[in-house]
């Protein structure tokens, strides 16, 4: 989706006439190359240091300078993946202009960057049936506000409910939208990869919108009293807990188990990417008066993962609390894998649990 | 959409741990106020100028800095609409990291600020029954790739095919998406609102990405051979031309008129808005050799309107154009408004044209 007539490019230096002074001329940027190296450029005439920060870098690396004031540096291989990254333009952050993708957040701006596989990875494009993304607007009691969620529905999705379908409910992390688990973690075409490879069941995945504002309980009131209610309304689902997941990632993986164990004869799956437990609801869930019944916890989940990687700022915390769980004679599995607490994680914890759910 | 809990914020600040010290400390912006002043905030105590350039303003104008290093400025009274701005840090411009509204766009990189009317404008969230856009992805033939488009469907949409809809296709403007029609210019809240007020009849909407790289007229066989079949054979529509509309801005105006004026027996409504003529296509089909034949085309179209605000840098070639078309005994309803080339313009143009569509 790169290519535009050179006319729409003449265009978008005239037509805002007010802001037309201020914007640099155009460049390719980023540019992936097939031996998965990367070109970056910036055009910055009058910058003094432009660095490269990006998830696939342990520190930022500064970009050179052309005679035209077009900055540039290619990053030899990088993994193929879809990473975070924006310029630092003598010391500010700046998503790439010319660039589309942008990381759906609410307190930065980063760019991404998709770098193919020489085969398609389980979140890349490909020739399979596609299912939809439907933006819904919905009426939230809980908060007195219409709020905005997305529902993945799979492909040949059957509206007429003659065909009823489980539900995956799939919160996003701490300062993230309810986009980002399409724009970043492209939930929709893992999910559509994986029903066209028969690994896992057609189902449907809502991503609501979970800040919440400063009520503590307020995250599973709006889950449980207008979200649910919402998707079972207006969608031909099963409304049994066996055929209703939970799975969040960091903020919304803490906000996951909270919701999972207030209310646990309500999801028979349950999975917490490097959940985050540093909220007062989850220190008051899970703290010395968690007291469970676990022998009909474990009845009841049929599965219950945490995930998390080696080198994620969560890692001993997460491992904290699946040994507090253990303790309590809960089953759950751990998930422990490379990586930080990354997006590219999050594909990876997503990619695994959908073949687990509802078998 | 804004408000977040404590501890979501300190997340911000550490779940990126290579992004996380260039990240500037939290601020709200942009805080509009109830007599609808805004200030504007930025942090970045290394920053030697920082100027705010917005479409509320003539030209950029400075922010002073605090003793921490947070740069403000307050703009007094903005008439109440949505407007693009950006941040000029010593010369580079920055979207705002604190504020979620992105433009969408493949060139730049703006923010978003609305300011609500004393009373709800008509792209206004307000409490009515709210249809659903879908992001679906579809392959083009055309083109030989897949392609995504967004489908605003009614309140109250009928699936099953007992009901058809007419259909308007909405075209962005150079380097915008296909996301640019409801991201900045509301389309869908538009008709919510519009429906609402029984003012328009419930329809779909069907904005694709206008973007075909350099074949002169693969946006022309794009729209009539890959996304109006999609549309015809995933939604109940009516398939004759006068339950077909086709609207767009700028570069997609002009191409509303390229697909339109060769295909004028497979549409009934033309809207163009401050259309961009210098292209190849649109000068060869309105060049020397277009020779209409003005009683079937006046016959054929039940609507064809160009809008252009008088302060847009295409008014002199809208009016050329619009006395082009009356040359040729085409009958052209002008709407002549104030304003620039901007989608502040747009939202304007699509809620006049709505209520004139298929009655």
């Amino acid at each position: 989706m790169k290519k535009t007539f050179y006319t729409y490019l003449l265009l978008a230096y005239t037509c805002f006439s007010v802001m037309a002074q201020q914007r640099a001329p155009y460049v390719i940027s980023p540019d992936v190359h097939p031996d998965h190296s990367v070109t970056f450029n910036f055009n910055a005439p009058n910058a003094k240091e432009v660095m490269l920060d990006g998830q696939f870098f342990d520190k930022p690396q500064p970009l050179a300078k052309d005679a035209n004031g077009v900055w540039s540096i290619t990053v030899p291989y990088i993994k193929p993946d879809i990473y975070p990254y924006c310029f630092v333009v003598d010391g500010n952050n700046i998503a790439d202009p010319n660039n589309t993708y942008i990381f759906a957040n609410e307190r930065f701006k980063f760019s991404l960057v998709d770098i193919p596989g020489d085969k398609p990875l389980i979140h890349s494009l490909q020739n399979v049936p596609h299912g939809k993304i439907s933006y819904r607007l919905y009426k939230s009691a809980t908060l007195g506000t219409t709020r905005q969620l997305l529902v993945y529905t799979p492909p040949g999705f059957v509206a007429n409910g003659k065909k009823k379908y489980p539900v995956l409910y799939l919160i996003h992390g701490g300062s993230d939208t309810e986009e980002t688990w399409t724009k970043v973690g492209r939930a929709n075409l893992i999910a559509d990869n994986l029903i066209a490879q028969h690994k896992m069941v057609p189902m449907i995945i809502v991503m609501p919108y979970a800040a919440v504002g400063f009520r503590k309980d307020a995250v599973i009131h709006e889950m449980m009293n207008d979200v649910i209610p919402f998707t079972q309304a207006n969608y031909p689902t099963y409304t049994d807990s066996r055929h209703r997941a939970i799975a969040g990632f960091s903020v919304g993986g803490g906000q996951t188990l909270d919701i999972a164990f207030t209310n646990l004869n309500k999801f028979a799956y349950v999975a917490a990417y490097a959940p985050y437990p540093e909220t007062e609801e989850f220190r008051s869930i899970f703290g010395a008066d968690f007291k469970p019944n676990a022998a009909q916890v474990n009845k009841q989940l049929k599965l219950f993962s945490i995930s998390v990687g080696t080198e994620d700022f969560l890692h001993d915390s997460v491992v904290k609390n699946l040994a507090m769980f253990k303790e309590k004679g809960i089953n759950v599995t751990p998930q422990i894998v490379s990586g930080g607490h990354t997006w590219m994680n999050c594909k990876l914890y997503l990619s695994t649990t959908l073949p687990k759910l509802f078998k």
